[in-house]
């Protein structure tokens, strides 16, 4: 005779196989003073003690109903916020990354605006958000470099077809700041007109009435309207 | 006196963690009489017994060096080969998607020829190739008919920007044949001319000098160079 689920789930132990170690780690990505930054985290326990690596940690079963949720609960450990852009970018897992034993992790990203996570920041002695090009020359935890550019890449391929990037501005803000994340994520200049006509056609930015203070010409300040993560561009920005 | 690494590995415990139950499962698709087919196994045990859903099953720590070796290791039990075309779609985790305990799936998908699998597949009793239009009427295993969804939205978005599809089709093939699977999985139909001049300005593709014998006009045949996973249309397919 058959066995029925329940049978089955009866006898069915889990702690019998061996266990994998899942952390979820995140690379958070913000603009700030004409550069694109990343947020690290400089380790307190063993292993890669001292390093600086991503903020992330081990999934926790009683609080994460998803794996989503544990990049939430990290992210919101360090900056105190929840970020308006999240995507998973991949799982890396493997028998000699962690000397602890067989490891994976499963990569997000998330653009935050600067000014909604300053505070906390700055606040937590062991996170600091680092220049692209300082995280770059750094010696980082585990395969964090490897994930770091994994993630920087994804966000230079959405920069070429959407206005996903906008997600790492402090609204309002002007289309001046928008085009250089764009540019400092595709690495080339962009043309500021066709920049402009792309965001008029996209109707995902209300103008705010309002105008930039500081010295130089005053700009018109822009706010994304709701609902605006699935606009693609018609034809991409060439790359 | 701070610990070190040595000392703090000796009295780690990984089993005094919760485990996690942690499967790979494949997408594998092919092209087969003018359709994608996706290959679905039927499952012998609990959960879902006797429910079609994606061949793939527990990392083995002790086999698997890395996710890509458990997700190979699966495909190559069922087909026998290993597939020409392997990439990670997305994980998928949380704690009722298994009954047996919290539980994730790191989702690849593949793209096969059939002619090298199919006796393989044939005498698998419990495995057989789908019409994607077939599987999306089949009621899955766990969240396998998602999985299924976000692996062909991957392999669609490829079609637009990519000669990827290729590897889906037995070679030597037509021109006619690839721009067929690109129809396929874009959802529409490509113009035959700016086809070609995309096939001719990738420089993927060698006339082998040979031609169709069926019915019908001779066709080229041709075959892939090596290395072209990484060609990206200048301009992308208009979907």
């Amino acid at each position: 005779m058959t066995e029925t689920l329940k049978e089955y789930l009866k006898h069915y132990d889990a702690t019998e196989y061996p266990s994998v170690l899942v952390t979820v780690d995140t690379v958070l990505l913000t603009y700030h003073e004409d550069a694109i930054k990343v947020l690290l985290v400089k380790r307190a326990s063993h292993p890669d003690i001292d390093h600086w690596g991503l903020p992330g940690g081990f999934l926790d079963q009683s609080k994460d109903k998803s794996l989503e949720d544990a990049a939430n609960r990290n992210i919101e450990a360090k900056t105190n916020i929840r970020p308006p852009y999240l995507e998973q970018i991949q799982t890396v897992g493997s028998g000699n990354r962690d000397p602890r034993g067989w490891s994976m992790s499963v990569i997000f990203s998330a653009l935050v605006p600067i000014a909604a996570c300053k505070a906390n920041v700055d606040s937590v002695e062991e996170a600091r958000w680092f220049d692209m090009d300082e995280a770059r020359k750094l010696k980082l935890a585990f395969d964090h470099k490897q994930a770091i550019e994994a993630a920087f890449e994804r966000h230079k391929q959405k920069a070429l077809y959407s206005f996903i990037p906008v997600y790492a501005l402090t609204q309002p803000m002007t289309l001046t700041e928008l085009r250089r994340v764009h540019e400092l994520l595709i690495g080339k200049t962009i043309q500021r007109k066709s920049f402009i006509r792309r965001a008029e056609a996209s109707d995902m930015f209300t103008d705010t009435g309002k105008t930039t203070q500081d010295k130089g010409r005053p700009a018109a300040l822009y706010k994304v309207k709701s609902a605006v993560k699935d606009y693609r561009f018609v034809r991409n920005i060439e790359a």
